[in-house]
């Protein structure tokens, strides 16, 4: 039986002001970062704030889905990258023509140039056959581990380390690399390392690749009112 | 043309131990909140802050693809709880017989108790037919979605506002009673409201529901090695 005083509710922590705007501060100052890492190693104490606060995350039926596969071995990387650029290649191909250029001209990961890559999964078969929440959106266990993802993202920007997640890869490509078992999927590929320069701004925005749209058009009231 | 300096990097804000803590401590007072929401409304300044904060998640190819529809009317909230209700009598049903006086026990909304509810989607057609980073893996912008909600639930956390994400509902039910059109997910239905007391652990672990893992048994070296 659970003690009773972790059985009620306390009284909640409250943040002031300039804690507040630290949150917000590190909000807005996290990057995707592609070329802008340091070679040097990440301190083990702050990689292990940054995972215990990813581990932090909220998880559907307290499931905690998640594994993170630290790869650091330059040889995996080079597996990695190598798989990267073939579906790089693929991806540029996709675009209308007058956007190759620009797609190519932009680098889109550093997986080699950061010190330390991450893995994130995500076990579908965690928690068992039934998972409180999960009956109805089989779903939410993949949306659990982008919510620790995102908790490792500004953990790492507020220790002065900068993440960029690669997308662009074939599953089955990596999954071989990393040895992932069917009943696992990949969720994130994250390049990981210190960072002392970043954009001011998103840096597809900086260089004019796409536009950052006004709050207001997100948001709608009461229903979907487009 | 974007300007020359926003297409450099420019030096990295740096954050102090103290803010660092901050952050920490918001990563880890944040509760998935049913029971303890009080009736106010909330503050619409607070609120801007909370949005802009989820606004300004990462999304694959700068896509933005979220909407937040902010639910205040009574009737719509209440067929909201209708659906869970027929829903959660569902899920009831399907664990196994000794666990269902346990799950039925717990409150697992907080629909009605709470004055705001945002529902979070994404627009699968948002950026156009080809989004830089989703080529290969089409869920990407789900999973943007989903850093959008981490980012809007720490914001929230330190306003002294709890939210408490509700997955068990038919999609359809929400589909029909919000008007959301199909190239559109629903990806969160989020209950909204301030907060003074919160339970100390997750509360399906406070009321031994479930285990919090260690993290060593979620972290892993290179490869895949379970």
């Amino acid at each position: 039986m659970p003690e009773q005083s972790t059985c009620a509710p306390q009284p909640a922590r409250t943040f002031s002001g300039s804690e507040k705007q630290a949150l917000y501060d590190v909000i807005y100052a996290r990057r995707d970062v592609r070329n802008e890492f340091k070679p040097d190693p990440i301190d083990e104490a702050a990689l292990m704030r940054v995972l215990n606060a990813a581990h932090a995350a909220p998880s559907v039926g307290l499931s905690q889905p998640w594994n993170y596969i630290l790869i650091r071995d330059q040889a995996v990387r080079g597996q990695v990258k190598e798989a990267f650029a073939r579906a790089n290649d693929e991806a540029c191909a996709m675009f209308a023509e007058e956007k190759r250029s620009a797609y190519a001209a932009l680098k889109l990961e550093g997986i080699e140039k950061a010190p330390l890559n991450i893995c994130v999964t995500c076990d579908r078969t965690r928690g068992g056959e039934v998972v409180l929440g999960r009956a109805h959106n089989r779903d939410l266990d993949l949306y659990s581990t982008v919510c620790s993802v995102q908790n490792m993202w500004l953990a790492a920007r507020a220790e002065g380390i900068g993440i960029g997640w690669v997308s662009i890869y074939h599953d089955a490509d990596l999954r071989q690399i990393l040895n992932v078992p069917e009943h696992v999927e990949i969720v994130a590929y994250l390049c990981v390392g210190y960072v002392d320069a970043l954009f001011e701004k998103p840096e597809l925005a900086a260089r004019g690749w796409a536009d950052i749209m006004d709050l207001g058009a997100v948001v709608m009231q009461e229903t979907w009112n487009a």
